[in-house]
């Protein structure tokens, strides 16, 4: 496993989304309509969303497409869905994210996969691009896993750290994000943060594909349109001539 | 790997214990005074015991005094302690039971060591010895895992459905619990359920391996003087000739 | 506050629905198009679902409509949302209904509003019909809360026990379920269980109110089509002439 | 109820710790010990320990002993015991506020007593020192809960909000934790944070009552040596004629 093999390729990238993510009673997303557009599923490791049994499923319907399993760790959280910060020590983050790519590895192995990747989530994907404590030690726990890719925003503490250390990096556009003329995210509390039109996100994924600094697109996974944004995005990279394919 | 490597062996006989039970402040046991005189660890899995760092801290313990690490699986009940039982959907459980088989698994490893055997914790362990949905559930569950020993009561459904499924059973003795006559075990709402008294717990150990019927012996982790108890246990086995060893 | 207060009522019938059961970011029910239709809310406590936060707007919503508020006690459940059987004993089951009642007083009480009855969900309610020790551990919670009706099944032991301790009883019929010639409700197991056709859910509602058996009937909150089906019986009981308001 | 009653008074000082921490198997602290010397006990109300049995004693234990209860309320975090800031907007902590003084107050009520006063615990507490909008979303609580008086660090944002808002507040000092000489807490991470030693704690003890700048003293109450220290400040407290009596 070398990091080049995530670098981004021109006229290739992988199409990530959040899967999994349903708790109990409670359902969030509808993965099985949008499993068939990814390349990779960012699924929940239990922490902020995710019960065994979901979890399983998900990976069942990941390895019935083909697609690729990826572990979104995420903070203790269930009462806030991993997206508070929450101030925890190293070691004990560390720990936590050992916990859950071992849960969630023994799931999907038990239904034929394995885990392919980490991408954080939530307040702790925020947290690492630019918390140094946060970020070695959830480098720390990959590392110790035995080195998995990790996605991640392109620039970010996270990725440096990670590939500082050995890891394969796969940095990350945003379909359905707006971007600022200087390449950065609009906040979420400014207008224009979200895409929702399917052309207009699908346009922009074509363009950060192109752009070549990508090796993976996410595009999000818990609104109600996800699927069909998803599969405007890949009848559009199509059309450009970009191949859709698992960064690994 | 055969069911026949688990069977009782005459004079020789493994010692397990529960550990990894602290949660978080809470402090439960004292695994590093326990921990030496063990050759098999029932490490929770964050269920009804054990946080990550917790557990991970546990089975740094374990490597480090070579002993075998097992996952005592429990329900999702910590307010309870994994003491009371709840009548969860056999798919549940198994997805239930396949979650912290990963998760404890995947810490293990981080610290050079990895699960060797399954072992139910609390209302969930006396369940599967009559409740045929929940120990099929769980027997499915280690089948899927890959198929690890598991221990348990001698003659219950559990061990009885585990042996069914091809997997290697452990059928264990209690140190520290009375006994009647027919060889059940006194219910812990009567007189003399639990034993305290290190001769007479060192006496029983001894009695109990003499007889080859019991592969390992549990003595009870969780009371202030298991460490004593232990090291009664083990000192007595040595001066009956009987080894100490992992069953696996 | 006698117990005469809550009896049926030829040409009266309360209407009640569970609501409040989101959880952080996992939505369930409509509960803003369901409450206008509703006389009494069965607010979830934070055991089986509804954090903080969801309980004081739903809260707000049963004030503005005027709606009774009904404390929903649970099992400590979130990932099997209350529906799972729990063997708690039963002086940590009347702590848990009293921590419960009084959490959801006192979110209540911040919005103009206070609790006016219990009803028990999921398992725990299919439990109180007739395990005892659970029915008297719920009713001596609400005895030593101070006093609150309670809705439960006709002729369940439940009932019996509260009636027995002086609390106000509230016998309910379900709009929704199937029930058998002899009165019982179809298991959910079998076919008919649930009724979803508006038409005959509404004539149900009439006929259980014209019955003059039941004090309040009971309509499922947490389908999609919950309000429709709430506005049925609604208009189904202003033709039939049955007025429609709070039992207490 | 006004904001004079709490103010400092020579010659007299309350003595207040944390109890009732202990959460289902759990046990932490000594509460049956530390209770007959204390005047106000800070209960925990679950979100970041005691279940609502440990809750129940615990307010039963402080009605027997005439100690005034107070609501020690967390961040919802078991597995941080609170002491991990968690990044909770303004309108959810109200609610989480809310909904642990109603849980506590209602099992307050079930034995005999009620709350009395509000302590924020471990994170939250230093948070609201100086975190303007989560200090404000604890004093809207408390406001809407009805306006306990509320503890808290002299100076501190916290104070001077509630203060604003009407509420009583009650400046405390440490017993054992040390002093700066400008008055500040020696942070934990130094040497001579906490003191052990109950003749240097009493002595400390003696010397904030007689400074006449705190209403109530702090004693911690996790350690195991907590009902010896507590004894040592009473005796001393009398020997220097100072009476220790509730702040409200």
């Amino acid at each position: 496993m070398t990091s080049a093999s995530a670098a981004p390729v021109r006229g290739m990238v992988d199409l990530n989304a959040d899967v999994g993510e349903s708790f109990g009673r409670w359902t969030l997303g509808d993965d099985a309509a949008l499993m068939p557009h990814l390349t990779s599923a960012n699924v929940a490791c239990g922490f902020h969303a995710g019960d065994p049994i979901t979890l399983r499923r998900t990976c069942e319907l990941a390895v019935g497409y083909g697609v690729v399993i990826g572990a979104q760790v995420g903070y203790r959280d269930l009462a806030g869905f991993g997206r508070r910060f929450i101030d925890v020590p190293a070691d004990e983050l560390t720990a936590d994210v050992l916990y859950q790519l071992g849960a969630l590895d023994g799931l999907a192995r038990a239904v034929g996969g394995a885990i392919g990747y980490l991408k954080p989530h939530g307040a702790l994907f925020h947290a690492v691009t630019t918390h140094e404590e946060q970020a070695r030690a959830v480098v720390t726990a990959v590392v110790e896993h035995g080195g998995l890719p990790v996605l991640g925003l392109p620039g970010s503490l996270f990725l440096t750290l990670a590939e500082e250390a050995g890891l394969p990096v796969v940095p990350e556009g945003y379909a359905d994000r707006g971007y600022r003329p200087d390449g950065s995210l609009v906040p979420r509390s400014e207008a224009g943060a979200v895409l929702t039109d399917p052309e207009e996100v699908a346009a922009q994924a074509v363009r950060l594909a192109e752009a070549g600094t990508v090796r993976s697109l996410c595009v999000h996974g818990d609104s109600p349109g996800a699927p069909r944004l998803a599969a405007a995005v890949r009848a559009a990279l199509a059309e450009a001539d970009v191949a859709v394919a698992p960064f690994a």
